[in-house]
């Protein structure tokens, strides 16, 4: 019965979306970290390349902020076991790899935000700040950080 | 009777300082969020444009980040109602649109931090990251976010 | 006797390390700020200066991280007197002076994770955001920001 799926992932695939494999971090960290009921995760890229305003446009960089969102929270159900353990998302800071030009940071990461709004509600709004770097790991046009809180166990 | 004027916002009258009109985010997220007593808030940008140490003076630096304050201080007004009610200033994170060689990030960002000292005196000290971004939302001077604690209700 | 030596510094001489001289902060903020028992500690650089992948290389970048760490913890033993306080490495944020084209970010800051996991073991396993920034005060290779938390006093 699809009743036994837990909420944020029956909203998941109404949207049509699935939750990619697990990405380990590269290097010596861990994908989260949960401090009392606070998980700090750590920043992950989503799949699309390259400066956006310069390589990649507009919609592609939203694209590539969605992907980062998932990402996580694949990350994320590996550390806690049921995304639905989630009571808040608190924080995003997201890094666009951008164009020297480029001023529209906000606008990209509006593809992470509206997913996560979708995904979790009222309890998916959330405070973020959206700057433009030179560069990201592997060259992402997208990097994303969530400090997320959790029920009470 | 001024003396029914809570603290912070008569300092800042007394500094010759208003609060500017609400800027409502631009995309899908909150001005700021609380969790507990923490209360998040998004990365605001000053009014003024340009990369310090190319098209702005450190001078013109330094007044953009202390816009960022006060438009981040109306914004926590808006949510909150009363500034008096911010019991410590935690966290500054601040995103200075530099020149490729200019490295005096910290001086640009002292505009802010001089600024919540004087509002908020020993509660307004607080830990501090000021870096050097490629671009900014619009183009400003200076991106702030920061990390408020509430006092208890 | 060297069992009077807290575990954490002991640790660090073990490795061949020792905490240098305190940084003042160059502006006006703290080095380090408690709210309850989180300590947010601000953005410290290293001692190598230039762009990773430009000016510097992958090993010296990774060299920069530690020295940041080492500076770290010296602000944090001033402000909190034992290192043996900290109950956890939650987050690092770690901005990576990078040529255009570099963009092994998250191999530079190995040299910090690294070492944080060989002080504080499992309690230093942490949280990372690593991104890549065209300028950092002082033109330092790395720029690291922790959020620690402390034992119950």
């Amino acid at each position: 019965m699809l009743t036994d799926q837990p909420n944020v992932e029956r909203r998941l695939h109404a949207l049509g979306l699935e939750l990619p494999p697990l990405k380990q971090p590269v290097a010596k960290y861990l994908g989260c970290k949960q401090s009392g009921d606070v998980l700090y995760v750590s920043g992950q890229i989503g799949d699309i390349r390259g400066a956006v305003g310069h390589d990649v446009t507009l919609d592609e960089g939203q694209q590539c902020a969605r992907e980062a969102v998932l990402h996580i929270l694949r990350t994320v159900k590996t550390a806690i076991g049921d995304l639905d353990r989630i009571a808040s998302v608190d924080k995003v800071l997201g890094f666009v790899r951008s164009a020297a030009d480029f001023t529209e940071q906000p606008l990209v990461l509006n593809g992470a935000s509206d997913l996560l709004i979708a995904l979790f509600g009222a309890d998916g709004e959330h405070s973020r700040t959206a700057t433009g770097v030179l560069q990201t790991p592997f060259g992402a046009s997208v990097q994303l950080e969530m400090t997320l809180r959790l029920k009470p166990e």
